[in-house]
């Protein structure tokens, strides 16, 4: 009788997220200045508002995000809300608005599209592509982002098994495109003192079956600005890659899910602390150009 | 101090599914023969293969579930599955193989779409659209089968709080169709025993918030055929306005899901017994034809 | 390949309870005037108010559950409560009033026991012990009501799987006790709507796995009174032998879970529709003194 | 409209484990040599193995955690198991043992109760009672060690909430008891892929609720050995006082949840990461005679 040896888990890889003016990047050698990258010695800290409200809401906050150390940012133009009567994102408006903010603060961004007939439209703007929760098993999406090339943030949807978050990511992969970085962002359980119950040990358990890198979003998934912090440093210690967090500079006055985001100087203060731990776990805090850098290790 | 009376429940609707060849009706006075009906005076069995797969499959099963007292038939022509190297149903060819076994059997059929560019393609079809568990919240497609017109089977998630179902049946009935039947079908939950853990107390519960018809899936919700016929009877005794349920001539042949799957002859026994049933329910079996009967009570 | 055939599911054993006067009976021949049986020709009906307040609550409950026809009645005197600040029953006082109700009323009674050290005084006053859902893996307790031979009613946990529940089971059975009731009460999930999610295909589901009765409690599983006639019907449909409810006479003044006691004219109404649906099932409604008729079957 | 600013979270209190002879400290001043504290500077580590199986098995994995940096010795000798027919522990037998192995390695031990009239017995030899997530709501026992004046490691049952867990532990304090020590230890879930669902936000939404220190079980929580060392430093992250692992020399012999236990060497590794990743939390790896230490601050 021996002791139980689980196989090697696969060497990890490293995803690369091009430049805020959309230049792509598949490989080392053409990482272009300003890229991003997603991987084994990197911590990358994407921040931002969760919906795009008015030009100078994100300006503010990526400028903020930026000065704190965010190595890209994120923000939501079109937003997937439970009722069709709340706020839906300011849609094409607010990716321009994106851009703009992306363009001013050095950071490439990342957000959500819903419809696979817009994923063009946001490919066009965007430096990465983000799949939701509610959407991770919606099948006919993730083939289109397969298709458009540009890397993907595919959130694990709240109540999807490990199983089927892998092969979610396979319609990606099976497109040819295998710039796909996952995220647990908590899971449906039974108690409400969190909104999620955020799945850390999924971070390990997926290292062991899977090369991409693994995102951790603390915001959604416990929904509750004074857990965020905590559960963010807990996912650099779990041996996650980064973390996506949601920052607004007025909280109170935000359109949606205000209650969860971290005021510019929370935030700053949680990038020094997650900068100050991250060469015990062996990583360093990316930085918004630190792709090439990555690429070439 | 004084007992806790609910609010009075919403008085229940009926929705009524055009003939098989695809009038739409949204009125009683223009109730067509042919056309089906969901509401509190009938109890409607929709019955069929999980996936379209043989046009011989197709039609011997369509022709069985009408001989052993079906209203509606459904069948998946596109087919979301959870990996993208399983099989992916027929698309098109489906479809007109539902629609020649719908013509054969005299039962309107049902079945699923999966992306927004194809709900013309499948309203063109089938008499009713299907939305399933991993789409109920995406939005793109609720609003696309809103603006078909066809009348829509809404399948609950499978962490969907009823909250969120009926937050997801506003974006049908938001574009102008409110011909919407919801439908339990199992959540997620920790034991592995079943499938799902189907959540029969959701019908009274929705009872009392909604006027729409309700439906249960005994199939997806228990995984396994031993079970389904207890929990359909459970579902009418529940106050459920139908089920829908998968029948396969050979099961053990089945693309997917063939564990879950009555024989022809299960199912003749099945709807026997909801037949009689029914009426201590003050209902009685839909009949293929019985939507113009039920439309002018 | 073949179409699977689950084994066969063992043939259903009835349990005896005795009368109130606390008869033991183990075998058909002995089974004395008022027993009551639980088993596959029955559909056993238990209620009670959730615990004893005063004597005149629960004579006047036994009085009224009697007349419209329950078999056993049901009282908490030792009640598990989340807060030890909260009502705990009034104990041994309790058991002396339910066993005065018993006497009054003609039903047998069952009664929760805590503390493996109150089983000897529980088993004293009551025909049955129930094991509740917080102590199904209470397996000090367990062995002690094994110990006591009393028939035992055992409850589910609120997070325990099938195969959870049937190995507790077995810590009754091994002490030579085989007079186990099952009892699905609801699991936990994420959706508030309803108390607990009630899990009614773990009744055909332990039917194939166990020759044990199965009962099914509807008011601690939704927790609102407007549901639990829906469940008790669908319970019956779903092939319990029989289900154990809460009644109050004045719910609103109930020291515990009043929000879920049926009013006794609720109860009565049900008892009749259960009455009138049981021979669908090949059951019928257990009376008081069918313990006798259903042992010598 | 202001930001929401949770209400300031209590002052943490610091709970003090006897020596391994069984001195019992409630105060600062009398704290003595050899004692344990849990609390807001400190980290403190219990291990040693699941269940005591045998003299040698015990005395190797005390004396190689105690090498290794453990606070404290764990070990069942009254097992909780499932099934009847499963290994129960060694019982009193195991509690000499734990005791030798205490008096050898110098560290105090913590050990399962299960049956309230096993407290006495229990509390002759254990430094501290563990109540298992099994007994979280076993109120008997809870009042029982309440009135052992042990301290209490009281776990989070599988399915208990938050308010629940701190409802259980007021059992406890209400006995004049107020020497108890939380644990988190994985909630039931959906997904297969670890045993149950590590909830790590759970340490830092009850640091915002109470005052008792708050450890984390890993072992349990995953049940897989290469998931260990990442919850445990994650634990660290998120504002844990401690964790309590579980150790064997030879896991592929072990008696019960030897796929969970770490070995003697990646126990010395884990111990080295967390001593290194304290102070960044501002704490100390707690030491077998730390308490006094810590009471005096």
């Amino acid at each position: 009788m021996s002791v139980h040896v689980p196989a090697p888990a696969p060497a990890p890889r490293t995803v690369l997220v091009g430049d805020p003016l959309g230049a792509l990047v598949g490989a080392a050698e053409t990482a272009p200045e300003g890229c991003v990258g997603f991987g084994p010695q990197t911590f990358t800290v994407i921040a931002g508002p969760c919906a795009v409200e008015t030009r100078e809401q994100v300006m503010t906050t990526a400028r903020a995000v930026a000065a704190a150390g965010a190595a890209m940012l994120r923000g939501g133009a079109f937003k997937p809300r439970t009722s069709p009567y709340s706020f839906q994102g300011l849609g094409a408006e607010g990716l321009e608005l994106l851009a703009e903010a992306s363009r001013a603060s050095g950071l490439p961004f990342v957000t959500e599209v819903l419809d696979p007939r817009d994923v063009g439209l946001v490919a066009a703007h965007a430096a990465m592509l983000q799949v939701g929760s509610r959407n991770m098993q919606n099948f006919a999406l993730l083939r289109e982002v397969g298709r458009s090339g540009r890397p993907v943030l595919l959130k694990r949807g709240a109540a999807a098994t490990l199983d089927e978050l892998l092969a979610a990511a396979e319609y990606v992969l099976a497109e040819g495109n295998d710039r796909v970085v996952l995220c647990e962002r908590g899971v449906r359980s039974f108690d409400t003192e969190t909104r999620y119950l955020l799945d850390l040990a999924a971070v390990p358990a997926l290292r062991q079956r899977t090369a991409l890198p693994i995102l951790v979003d603390p915001s959604h998934a416990t929904g509750r600005r004074e857990l965020v912090a905590p559960m963010a440093l807990a996912a650099l210690a779990a041996g996650a890659d980064g973390i996506i967090v949601e920052v607004h500079p007025e909280p109170s006055r935000a359109l949606s899910d205000g209650r969860q985001a971290l005021l510019p100087s929370d935030f700053d203060d949680l990038v020094r602390r997650l900068a100050a731990l991250a060469p015990h776990f062996e990583r360093v805090l990316a930085r918004r150009d630190s792709g090439r850098e990555a690429a070439l290790r």
